[in-house]
């Protein structure tokens, strides 16, 4: 069965979103969870990069999915069976974004003891930028198809971004994407972002994702 | 040069937004102007699909192009370029959607006579699709590298959307997209939906797209 425990998000009650992310931070800190919010537009191959990367990280560290979608439940199903991963359904009812107290929600839904809790956010390049989730990072998936302007349309999105995963590197033959003019965008928005090219179907470059992550993770816990 | 008039969108003062919506439509009406509102997720194809069509109409009627991002003008110099139509820039201010008063600061802006004004909307598929930009009609762009399972995932806006154009079937062999099954989703959310399969880079397809604009102006104009 692949049955999945879906949350109906409830819209937040609470004012001041970044104070309500850093005590939800502070929270997760003294419990030893680090908290990774994930976005990209829609189709960007979010689930499938999150699919290879737990099954490279599911036998060193405890990880749990949550996987906020506007009405489905499907990408919340295929992390399940792929991964056998802890993950459950946010039903965001319309919303197009998560803030703190949403995440919260759906955290207080996961039962369990993780290290690691990947926020799939809402397939969005515009509102999900400006909402502090309470997560340790921020990370995004470009895909190669959406072309390599992104970076000057969507601003925020890459200023607010620690790690940039460039997807979907197979198919760069067939599309007019320069991978070079993009990292240079993308550094016009973020001088320190990281920039790792992937393609999630077949697993190239997703070792380093995975590493970036696990190391994430000791450090937070450690620190 | 392609220098092209950039406006700066400011919030809507109107809290109906419905019923600003209706009043724009009947003052267009009046105007003999067609309003169509294309809506997509970034990097969908929605600047080149709108050259190719335009350039198959701006000999039969007259063309203006509003192109709404929230902070580049790559878009309107591309279109103005391409196809020597009249296009606008509308900077949203990090807003992700166009409601009727917004539209409304664009057409006040764009400056001469003209049969159909497209709006380019922001590259989302959540927020635009509530809000009645005050169109004629709605059409989306879905494009094959974003998977056929969108439907399933933005139920909203493959439900306002009149026509669901499908770019890039030129990379067809390269993805996991059921024409067939996402055609079948479409139809879920909206019955009623024409489907247009297009590769806006060749051209193939663009005609139906066209033909189907071309007749919707002239009824709107003679009804």
């Amino acid at each position: 069965m692949n049955d999945v425990k879906v949350i109906e998000i409830k819209k937040s009650v609470f004012e001041d979103n970044d104070r309500e992310a850093d005590i939800l931070r502070d929270e997760l800190k003294r419990k030893g969870i680090y908290l990774l919010n994930l976005m990209s537009a829609p189709g960007s191959g979010k689930t499938t990069t999150l699919i290879q990367t737990i099954n490279r990280l599911k036998d060193k560290i405890r990880i749990a999915v949550m996987e906020a979608d506007i009405d489905s439940d499907v990408d919340a199903v295929k992390i399940q069976s792929a991964t056998g991963v802890s993950s459950i359904q946010l039903h965001t009812g319309g919303m197009c974004h998560l803030d703190a107290g949403m995440t919260r929600q759906g955290i207080d839904a996961v039962v369990g003891k993780f290290d690691l809790i990947i926020l799939e956010n809402v397939g969005n390049l515009v509102c999900p930028a400006e909402f502090d989730t309470g997560a340790v990072r921020n990370a995004m998936i470009l895909s190669v198809p959406e072309g390599d302007d992104k970076p000057l349309k969507y601003p925020l999105m890459f200023s607010v971004c620690d790690v940039v995963v460039i997807n979907k590197i197979d198919v760069l033959p067939y599309f007019d994407f320069d991978l070079e003019k993009c990292k240079e965008y993308i550094r016009m928005r973020n001088p320190k972002a990281i920039v790792l090219p992937v393609c999630a179907k077949t697993g190239e470059g997703i070792d380093a994702f995975a590493d970036w992550l696990l190391a994430e993770v000791r450090t937070w816990q450690n620190k």
